[in-house]
């Protein structure tokens, strides 16, 4: 329906590549068949599917712009959430959505991360400002159960995991952003605790009104720390201290300075912490001394790959909400044609929107491959398997990270081209998208530390040898594309290019490091389309598979073919130009005088 | 000096690359040489740009992220613009400034555009918002003077250029955007005037507290008008009718129902108009009857091409901002450094400022490349030379609007990357510059319709011809880059590529029109690529002629090369992928299912 400023804001899961995606690119059932994911069964996840597209649809697109327009305020040092927020976040947690991938006696669903890949990217496409919320407790949950005390965790853990409190990660300070060597917060022992001092910025929800405590996972030095990334330790620091009975009893000295005034996430408080104003703040240390980075390292995989994710599930929504727009809005006659029409009969706006479908596509095989890889990587019973999945997951989670935010950011802003001047009045919810997107490119890592980790520590470390058994499992499609000659040539070519930028990055190495790093944004870039090729011709296989034998969906699998089609053609070609700027233009990247 | 949110948001013209741009790339002295151009003495430009530097630096500046923050308002019916607006009108004014580019017989400046188009370029750059009100006055003087009775010049013209009155350009109606064959608005004849009724969106400027009159050029029908683009005619509407002494007396029949709540360019004030709700708005045919879509035309070239020109200065802004960050921001050790360095260190932030350093030396060059053919196809001596100046003006016009539009959106969005977190902070402004530039790809025509127009008025429509000599022009550097062999060769693989998809659009467009409309954005954006490779070419030229005789500036000519040789290794390769898809692409985008 068109409201005066367009078609109605809403998001449908869209169930059918979903689930395409999960069987025929992620493979599902490999997946339910690992020891401890017995319970993905088709038909359990397509039940669960079913009902979080039935919360995003209802409960939580709904409140997506009207956070946006009236976003999380601090009144009187606490953080008040936008209007509906607080049910919203009661419906959420009653329905054990919190809980879905962690293990259930802590009090989860137990499912495999691949499933819930695939939920969190509905929580993303309805409300990323909502979702994330239970991102951030779940990054802490990690944390927790990795490196935490069995005490801790017990003490702990239960209510987090059921979303009854909150986590939140608390890394950067004004001098410490992404170098994380140079926090100052620091941590004093107390008898069994710690006492914590000092300030820390950027701590999404580090303060708000859904959960009746906040747990927060505090970097911060002991007095006597090395100095830099070796000096750290990780410290839990609640909202409120608990009382005999475990429940949240005084307020620690855990104050909420002040709140970011940001482009996007509006209704996500982005809060200043100061941490030890008068007393200090109680903290209990999590895991040993000093070892707080590492902490941090181990769980970064999961966190990136969650950001990733939420490239994802925007470009969804941008994608969802261009095309109903396209479709509603009538403007000029098509070339050819005699009668006005709506936009989406012009050639140029197919492009745009084609454009937008397949790197959605793209990104959703790329989030959820890795995600079937990360459960295999956990849970597979044979242990050089365990360790081809982990390397699958250690080099493609920069790529999973850089290139769906790049891209995410890349789909927002072709939603607000297709809207036209409506895309640049914020009633109508484009330009929201594209406000949200552009942090995902900038936290957890800028794209440009994601370039620097995948040349840096997943190419040069091991001399490539990691990146050459990920093109060998990316191989497995070169041949079966044989009768999809377009697809299949301009992935071989692709692969080719991937070949030749690999070997170009180890050798210039050699010569001065600085040069691969000059170029590393264009080798992660090469990447990520080199793996959209490889999911796209796989999806292409799969559906010419289909075609045949399943008639009532025709029409999608015809769409998987024409996607494909159009990324070889339209996409593909971007190898060849990535890799000529990686092996010719580093040096020139460099000319700059400071 | 850094505030709490980095460097000081100040902005200096970047007069040393400009004078390089007017002189090397745009040929001042050819200009200079033109009858009626006379006064553009290198002496009197360098005076000219040495002023309008001041006034941006310390009037337009300083104001520019305040009239973000706060907004124009609608208050009882009138718009109020932000603090500081009123003033640093009346000191523009005061300088002359609004009329630079028109005839000293109105009281203008009668500067080539070429000089007009350097002056605007540091209006937009200090401060879009308000650039947006001269911008559009000058738009309303161009279509009066081209298309205006003597009678309604005499009247109305002299305070126009003086700025004492603003103008506006009344076009888009909620059904009528790209199309303005759609256009509802109507005109009833009524004595010596007319009567005008219906309602007009996004009115930059539609109502302001600047000035002490707004003459609105308005598009409406009259009750005999042939249906569609041939039965509108253009009127001008005053917000207050003359007295019988020419001044403002009583007030028009036109009224100002809303303002658009906007992404960006918030002290510019976007207004729903609506006229005749009472006894109907009096206003005064421009031209002759049913021909104003016509007169909308014959302005379009000087209107896109401003707009490209609001590319090119936000993206000097963002540019500017970005490099001082990363010259204070000190995170992180560089690659093979023992300290801690300011962030400019790191390789792939060199990347990214040298990025954006580039592509805006390429907008400064197409646009001031154009503006220089605009004054030479209209005043040259010579009536081939004016022809061919003229087929060089219409070809680029959309290449100018599309990819300088394009581009500095690119660069805004380095600039939000370049300061990290810091950089969707609104306080930081690079947030703001990101917001502006959203708009430019989309008024006076999306990139699209830019495309479009490209290929199917520029190309097909005289079989290549136009393209052909345009490209010859373009051939003027191919032999003398034979000592800049990376950068020749870059450029002639350019060169070719245009080439070959010219080839494919020609034929392609036999067999389907479509076709060559579906990647028509890739063609426009090959010919942006292939102008800046031209550009850069002549520019390493220029400054490899020089570094012997100005070693004084030796600095400035190394970069130039420094420039060049980046824009060969990172853009140009785009030019065979961009190529390829328009070769191979088309059908693959026509695929999308409406």
């Amino acid at each position: 329906m068109l409201s005066k400023y367009g078609p109605a804001m809403s998001y449908l899961a869209p169930l059918d590549d979903i689930t395409f995606t999960l069987n025929e690119l992620a493979g599902l059932t490999d997946v339910a068949a690992l020891p401890g994911c017995e319970e993905a069964s088709p038909e359990l996840v397509a039940a669960v599917l079913e009902e979080a597209a039935k919360l995003a649809r209802d409960v939580l697109a709904p409140i997506n712009h009207s956070g946006d327009r009236e976003g999380s305020r601090l009144v009187d040092g606490a953080v008040v959430t936008p209007s509906g927020w607080q049910q919203a976040y009661q419906t959420f947690v009653e329905g054990g959505w919190n809980g879905l991938p962690f293990p259930q006696r802590f009090g989860g669903q137990g499912l495999p991360r691949l499933v819930a890949t695939a939920v969190d990217e509905l929580w993303h496409a309805a409300n990323m400002s909502f979702a994330l919320c239970p991102m951030l407790t779940q990054a802490a949950i990690e944390a927790l159960m990795t490196h935490g005390s069995d005490a801790l965790q017990q003490t702990w853990l239960p209510k987090m995991v059921g979303g009854e409190w909150a986590g939140t990660m608390n890394l950067t300070e004004p001098q410490a952003g992404s170098d994380l060597g140079a926090i100052r917060a620091r941590a004093e022992a107390d008898g069994d605790c710690y006492r914590l001092y000092g300030q820390k910025i950027f701590i999404t929800y580090g303060d708000q009104d859904l959960t009746s405590n906040i747990v927060h996972m505090v970097l911060a030095r002991l007095p006597d720390a090395p100095p830099g990334v070796k000096g750290i330790s990780m410290f839990l620091v609640p909202k409120f201290l608990l009382d005999e009975n475990g429940d949240p009893g005084s307020r620690n000295d855990v104050r909420t300075v002040s709140l970011e005034h940001k482009l996007g996430i509006h209704a996500s408080p982005t809060c200043v912490l100061a941490y030890g104003d008068t007393e200090g703040a109680v903290g209990y240390l999590v895991g040993e001394r000093h070892r707080g980075l590492e902490y941090m390292f181990t769980m970064m995989n999961v966190a990136r790959h969650a950001v990733g994710v939420e490239g994802l599930g925007i470009a969804e929504r941008a994608y969802q909400q261009a095309l109903a727009y396209a479709r509603e809005r009538i403007q000029g006659r098509p070339i050819g044609a005699s009668e006005q029409a709506s936009i989406i009969h012009h050639p140029d706006v197919q492009r745009m929107l084609m454009t937008m479908r397949c790197q959605v596509q793209v990104m959703r095989g790329l989030c959820y491959v890795w995600a079937a890889a990360f459960d295999a990587a956990l849970r597979h019973t044979d242990a050089e398997e365990r360790a081809r999945q982990q390397q699958f997951v250690d080099l493609l989670t920069p790529v999973v990270k850089g290139c769906c935010t790049e891209w995410g950011n890349e789909v927002a802003s072709l939603g607000v081209q297709v809207h036209g001047g409506m895309g640049y009045v914020e009633e109508t919810g484009a330009a929201q998208h594209f406000r949200d997107a552009r942090i995902t490119t900038i936290y957890e890592g800028t794209t440009g530390i994601q370039a620097n980790d995948l040349v840096g520590r997943k190419i040069l470390r091991d001399q490539g040898s990691g990146a050459r058994q990920v093109m060998a499992i990316m191989r497995d499609i070169e041949d079966a594309a044989g009768s999809l000659d377009e697809i299949g040539d301009a992935y071989r070519d692709g692969l080719a290019q991937l070949d030749r930028a690999t070997a170009w990055t180890l050798e210039a190495a050699t010569a001065d490091p600085r040069l691969p790093a000059a170029v590393s944004f264009y080798y992660l870039k090469l990447w990520g389309v080199v793996c959209g090729g490889w999911l796209m011709a796989k999806s292409a296989r799969a559906a010419q598979g289909r075609l045949d034998d399943d008639v009532a969906n025709a029409d999608f699998y015809r769409d998987k073919l024409a996607s494909a089609s159009f990324y070889a053609t339209h996409v593909m070609p971007q190898a060849a130009a990535l890799a000529n700027t990686i092996v010719h233009g580093a040096e020139a990247a460099l000319a700059l005088r400071g």
